[in-house]
């Protein structure tokens, strides 16, 4: 079985903040970060599958901090866990004071994608985590795929409950 | 205290789909739907609370069908769970094909907002659930609360793991 | 002969405003209401008629009040008369102040598109109105039409005088 | 008073087609178009008033041809009437042939802006048609004037007949 | 061989400045004016040459003065230049004041764009300047194309420097 | 005086290319490429100096290879020059095949930015080439800030011979 290190799906995007992007509070626009995130997690997704992947969804998607037009960005994403098809990639944004330089973790999420069948014959490769936090949360995708696995078994009570209308 | 229904903050959005918000498998752009999402999530949370409000998460976030050119969508938010000055806003998007009409849950997400302490004095209501679907989802809303609190014990933790360069 | 009711062709759009989509004014962009329109009313013809439809013409296109940052708004289409190939659809703005919810009429104006040729054996329905609203504008129909159908009349002489240097 | 003359006031706007820009019958979006004539006949009618002026409406707003992504187009606003604190713009589209370079007027429309009252004091040109088309279409600013008038006086009955729901 | 006037292939953008196109120091976004950089000069040589042509490289690239909201731009793009398969656009932008219409050189630039191989057969014709800037610029032709291909030929002593991790 | 390095500027963007971001070539629009540039190099400079900074011009802009979609591609800058208020950001952009990962040089370019009067008393730092590749950059600096020079000691007669109308 081939492997990739998390190194070698990691993916940047650095940013500065416009006026334009700002909601009425004069913080980042949440759909923006979104807008960004899928974009960045899928190419980190691309650089370790060569092949058709979607999105299959997100959790533990969290603001922890707001980002204002004082400060610049770094989004960083890279694989954490595969499991079949699944592959899960993890974004984080750093944020940092224009005037001081201040890091600060504006940002963190997790992503799930699904390698697509039309694939079926593609090697998905081992992901091979380096530095502590790779290690750390790469360890952790066990128990994230188990309350994954947990949510999808209610997928049809819970889809029977919502209105098609 | 007072109180507002779920169909008081009901918010819809109904869209064709462009070629130029398709992706390269030729469905819905991820991250076109979730700057949607935010922005149809954020107007319900003003339909319940007068007063400014801050994303905080997303969670149980799931594309469940691919978008594509012949489906028209329409997205659904509304709030379903108010906790001190956490409100909690579910959205779903039900796809239909252009030909059929033939409807679909192509997406849910709950999402968390924040009621900012300069809002302190303003009271925010309690909601009420009055159709099959509301009552659902706002039953569910006590065990997610607990879900999101035990991710929060975690914060520290979780963020002290994380590389800040 | 089928029908369709008004209201299973209603569209929906609900949006927020944000500052990016000011003018000079500090009201929302003509053009960006304007782009919005043709969205939401083309997605009514395609509820009301399954074929390719092509928007021919826009008039009694009136921005009653401006819209500012401190309203929340809501589109809405809807199909308000038929005549051959062509095709009415009728939209509406209400504007809501976010502090009182008071609302206003801020937008209105009558689109007509055509059913294009090659579906030329697709049947089109005879449009229903049920509501005062609806009835008294599918009622003014006859005499846009005639309006329109005047204005047809001159094209020629019209876009003669036009220079195509 | 003083004088402008309409070449004084002419906007022009020359663009190509992007594939970004089709709807799904491979022609330009009506909304794209809606939005770049709003853009352009405001700064017409910039070039004539020196003061905030807000559109009001369009009428006559026509799709004579559609635009294709093998044509390129001049958008031309110019200022056409003028009444009391109310300047009309009409705007036309000529669309040609990427490869041999054909002419063809594919959209026009008028469009009625009013200056602000803020700007009392400040004086309104006389508007001077020269060519031949300046002509034509100044000499029926009378009777578009007139049709405006009669519908503005419909206008409490108009919206008195809309629901505000 | 056939001829065509710098005047054949002007191309013009006017437009006003939004304030959500403004950088931090309240300026148009140079991102913004090289976007439309490379539309109008690509249009200007779509007039000139009924082919595909691709933009090889810009020179000459300058902010002569910043663009605030209280002016509006023209953009103007011709040809200057040919030599075998390019093709040389000169692009200014003209700034006025909105209030005193007093004009200013904001930018110029030089374009170089390529004619493709497969358009091999397609005879490129000679341009022909008519007034004095016209003739100003096509005469500086001879020596801007000369710095080109003295670049050019340190292309790969340059490319080969360079690091491709 | 006060030191960075080139590596301490970096500043780096990767991307996906979408379909909507595509020319008539099929090939990345070179003004998406233009805009994104001036932004990535526009955040080089603040990591350099912290203060207000504009940008001044583009030279040595070469669109080497066409970037399709079934590549992707990292954009990086960083500072190679500083001469009193000007300050040099080289860009470059790599390709890769989303199949092989082989990698091109699909662009390069020079910014000149100005660091603001209004910071006259700030301190701008000495920049420390430590790579070949960024050694190779800063070497060139001397003879590109000569042509500089040249080219600015023309812009009275350069800007003299165009017209403003």
């Amino acid at each position: 079985m081939s492997q990739k290190t998390c190194q070698q799906t990691k993916t940047i995007s650095e940013r500065i903040i416009f006026d334009k992007d700002l909601n009425d509070k004069k913080t980042l626009f949440g759909g923006k970060t979104l807008s960004l995130l899928d974009e960045n997690a899928g190419l980190a997704s691309f650089k370790f599958v060569k092949g058709k992947i979607a999105t299959a969804g997100y959790d533990h998607v969290n603001f922890w901090s707001p980002i204002t037009t004082d400060k610049y960005v770094k989004m960083e994403s890279f694989v954490t866990g595969v499991h079949n098809r699944q592959v899960e990639v993890f974004t984080k944004i750093i944020s940092r004071d224009i005037k001081t330089d201040k890091p600060e973790i504006a940002f963190t999420s997790f992503c799930t994608l699904i390698v697509l069948k039309s694939n079926d014959k593609m090697e998905i490769p081992e992901i091979i985590p380096e530095t502590a936090e790779e290690k750390y949360l790469c360890q952790g995708f066990e128990n994230r795929l188990k309350q994954r696995k947990a949510e999808y078994l209610q997928k049809s009570e819970f889809l029977g409950h919502l209105s098609l209308n």
